[in-house]
């Protein structure tokens, strides 16, 4: 259905990427000298210092730029925490045993690969490749009683060993552990890093001086136990994410920055396009809140941010659409949520969320803990209200109920308009009313508690604010990104490359001498000291082999540009710069070189800057090679 | 003892301090609104600014720096890579439990906390006060016998109800948890972040092209389930740590950068001034290498770039030591070994350790993996070498034993030359040996191996590096820097700041209109813009409060420089620039203000050539503020 915007990629070869990946160390497998453990992966120093530059970009971007509040929170949380943000009852994948030897299986990506083979067969029907197809397009919305129907329906049997598979099994999938030493207190690893933020909602509406709107967001990792990570880093057990967490009133959702992004065009694969198995459609933002397609001016703006980031840091525009979440995959408390795809050899890949939660998280913890997560808001003039409230007196309960009166003043404050009338007849007729906790129950008579109506004047109103999520998996954009830069020089399949934008590339330059004559040694540290001084990361290679062999493994590792230090640089002070996606060179005054390479790796300036102003250096890398 | 070069912090007010912290949340306990957890901090967001800089600037002074290969490895460890470093067996602290309630102390602050209330009992004497003090000197190194006796000698009860106490047990700090949906895979959050740089020991000499020395950094989340953490974010359950593997050949431990830092002062408390109770010294780490008391240039090299980094972020040089460790506390295989400790009202507290572990890590792992974490040393010259060796006819192993046969050749490749002799003769005699693994038995005989004897020559010789070790934890250097920073202005206790080197401070800047007057709006937007073009994080403070309140609040929050707009801006297109230690004002033309802000925030500029080139400002705050 997507195909007609989907750009081809078949030139693309994961198993080359892979193994320059993993031989120039960007990443691997954890622990893997002691076998391994699947969906963990350990960055390399390449790796590692493309995933800090993305985060410095995201920071710059989001938190600066918008001048967000950063947090960074707990990642052990106590049970009660993930019991009311549901993730202890519900977040939960299906899986099969197989019941001979215990292998397990996640059932959707086991009846997805059954009955894809299935259809491939020569001789399936074409009854049978649509009924395959249809329920393959069905898997993300169906329920544990619906999947075990399609097992049964297809007699599906452990793919390793044939064996049978037992009943569809819900797998919680937090890492739980206990905390302190008693062994009683239960926690789980974070399986996302937004509970943290609202957990700490009032301490940051307070820092915000108690004003709506406001953003936080956090950086951090998280985790999830799946039950059998493959397709590299798109799946894993423990990862980074950057979560936005924006506070606004659910009644103002318009956002004075939007009219800056409204002519932005992005890719928008909507609900009913997805239904009518339409394609995607090419629209501005501000066309998609307008006719209502986006559900509002901030989710929009996000939006908006969110294709802006991932373009800056080198995700093809092409191979990056949001499609929005149909009904049935939306949690029923979000009004309106588009994820931020990527196309790679894996198909489209979530990589962002992006999603209007209205006042479901917050409202949830107030009501577990009794704390209030609201803000206030100035009426637009007084208002006079009717109140009923039940007003304890202290000094007898106190007396007479010590520390538990705390609980009875609480209790009395969450009495409903009905609960409190029933109060009041009962404390007029028997004076006494008995009011309960799940735990406890306490009498109380009209000495203790008094019912009191009225009406009052009120300035400000109790609201509890909506959230619009954005949600980055720094390490799908990560996998994603190294997909669509990776490359192959024309005509030499051995010589790879990622064409990293310079902001993200790893090593922004190389420093190469010529040969190892000692005449060129001086030059090497001067150019590496001013390099240091600007900011600029680098890595010398005065290892032996020729030019062209050396610029060919720091184009492996996605270093922007090189300084080749020659026989003339002896004589006249000059060098080489080469640019690596071009591989043109100009010859540059050594004095200058340092702040040049630093404005090319910020975005300062362009490449054609640089050539435009200096010479020219023609000597082919081939040549020099040979 | 220590008493002569400690500083006098006596007008510290701690209280006081945490007041700050929690009210304008640089940090607080997480999960609060749930009862919070002890030993869990949650940053807020100056804190994590905070945070972010000093590892910002951590990554800049020693990665690249240094060009250190970063890494950022997995956080959940399978327990065979933590049965090998010796967590699972020793990572462990002596508790005991009130027999009634169950509560856990640990012991040694138990045992500590009694003595010392003991000895300062009035009719304590002068026996009994020395006793006590003896016991808490030597503490540190006590077994769990030994603790065990003075519980009993000193009949200890439970301090919060006095009831008896259990036995000394054992408690392993480490957080456990199964990785998978098995269960079966038994896996532990990494109580420090080295072991993922040991296994990734052989990428990482691939990556630096087989050659040592090299450094490998990590920073990252380290989890310890203390038994009960108090004293704020000194002993917590999760934190932050930056740690360095720097490898290299153990017979040449000298630096070539020794010779830039040889002549820095270092104040060195040794093992040997611990024992006969004198005080720390200041001499040069040049001095301290010659004369032996540090063990070698490398190790006192980072001891010296240690003490930069922390003097750089804002610890104060009187009020940070390095102390040796004593033999009974350093691990058995360490040659030497350093913490550097700052001084805070906890007493010392160790904020970086700096070891020489020898090649203790990877012997440890190349035994229980078989994979030889090793690297080849050229040797001066060629050298021939007498060779005894198992040599397996993998053809016949193959046909018999199947896969077992890559055991049997292991187990071959592992004999010593005792046990190769004694299989020359079985084999010689009865045509039969019987290797031996854990788990198996094999029968060979002539036919599957023969052993060759020889000479050869070789030109390189393998050797396992040895290891230096700085390890930083990033929240007590935060927690010391705040308190060594925190300040009152003179005459007035309620004005408190925190003097932040601007380099590290959370926001660098404010912008401040003297009041909300419609005419500075333009204004505000200008300098913002331009502050966030030169990357100076910055604070719009447009609140109502006179601009002397508002230099207080923003005092609190350390940001070290404001810029405040008024109606001279409207007329002149001048601002004023206000440093926040000394509280001196210059008028500076809109246009320049961000470049100065800019260069001063990172060190290119001190106030004083700010001072020298623009017009003093003469208006004092308090004025201002009436």
């Amino acid at each position: 259905k997507e195909l007609s915007l989907a750009p081809q990629v078949a030139s693309f070869d994961r198993a080359k990427m892979e193994d320059l990946l993993k031989r120039r160390f960007f990443y691997d497998q954890s622990f893997a000298i002691y076998g391994g453990i699947t969906g963990q992966y350990d960055f390399g120093p390449m790796g590692c210092m493309l995933k800090a530059n993305m985060l410095n970009l995201w920071r710059q971007f989001f938190v600066l730029e918008e001048q967000m509040l950063e947090v960074d929170c707990s990642i052990l949380t106590p049970e009660p925490v993930l019991k009311t943000s549901g993730h202890v009852d519900r977040f939960a994948d299906l899986m099969v045993k197989d019941s001979k030897t215990g292998e397990c299986f996640r059932l959707d990506h086991l009846i997805k690969a059954h009955l894809e083979k299935l259809a491939s067969d020569k001789k399936a029907t074409q009854e049978l490749k649509d009924e395959c197809a249809d329920i393959v397009v069905k898997l993300d919305g169906m329920n544990k009683q619906e999947m075990g129907d399609i097992l049964k329906k297809f007699n599906m049997k452990s793919p390793l060993t044939q064996n049978e598979l037992t009943e569809p099994i819900e797998f919680n999938l937090m890492f739980g552990t206990s905390i302190g030493p008693t062994g009683l207190v239960k926690g789980f690893l974070r399986p996302e890093t937004a509970q943290g933020i609202f957990v700490n909602f009032k301490r940051l509406l307070e820092f915000n001086q108690g004003r709506l709107p406001f953003a936080a967001a956090q950086i951090g990792n998280s985790f999830r136990n799946e039950i059998s990570p493959r397709s590299g880093l798109i799946r894993v057990r423990e990862f980074t994410m950057a979560e936005i967490e924006h506070f606004c009133d659910p009644n103002l959702k318009d956002h004075p920055k939007f009219v800056d992004v409204a002519d932005y065009e992005m890719t928008l694969y909507s609900a009913c396009n997805q239904m009518d198995g339409n394609s995607a459609s090419r629209i501005t933002i501000g066309e998609a809140v307008k006719t209502g397609l986006v559900a509002n001016e901030t989710l929009g703006y996000f939006m908006a941010r969110i294709q802006m980031f991932l373009i800056k840091v080198g995700i093809l525009p092409e191979r990056l659409r949001f499609r929005q979440h149909m009904n049935n995959e939306m949690a029923h408390y979000a009004c309106d949520c588009w994820d931020a795809e990527c196309l790679t050899s894996y198909g489209w890949i979530e990589c962002v969320g992006c999603a209007d939660r209205s006042a479901y998280d917050l409202t949830q913890h107030t009501n577990a803990t009794g704390v209030r997560l609201t803000a206030e808001k100035k009426l637009p003039e007084p208002k006079t209200i009717e109140f009923t409230e039940a007003v304890p007196n202290m000094k007898i309960l106190g007396k007479l109920f010590k520390k538990d009166a705390k609980e009875i003043t609480e209790l009395l404050s969450k009495l409903s308009i009905d609960d409190l009338k029933k109060m009041n007849d009962e404390l007029t007729q028997n004076n006494s009313y008995t009011l309960k906790s799940d735990a406890n129950s306490y009498t109380l008579n009209n000495e203790m508690v008094t019912i009191k109506s009225g009406s009052k004047t009120i300035h400000v109103e109790e609201i509890i604010p909506s959230v619009i999520e954005p949600s980055f998996g720094i390490g799908r954009i990560m996998y994603a990104l190294l997909e669509h830069r990776f490359q192959m020089r024309d005509g030499d399949e051995q010589r790879c490359f990622f064409s990293l934008p310079p902001i993200v590339a790893p090593l922004k330059c190389s420093v190469l001498p010529l040969s190892n004559n000692q005449e060129f040694t001086p030059f090497i540290k001067q150019i590496s000291s001013a390099l240091t001084r600007v900011d600029v990361s680098h890595k010398v290679d005065d290892s032996s082999g020729s030019i062209g062999r050396r610029y060919a493994r720091t184009d492996e590792i996605a270093i922007a540009y090189g300084i080749t230090i020659d026989f003339d640089t002896v004589k006249d002070k000059t060098v080489t710069l080469r640019e690596r996606d071009s591989m043109t060179q100009i010859r540059i005054p050594i004095d200058e070189v340092a702040e040049v390479v630093r404005n090319l790796s910020y975005s300062k300036i362009e490449w054609s800057d640089v050539t435009s102003k200096y010479p020219k250096f023609e000597q082919q890398e081939n040549a020099a090679q040979k």
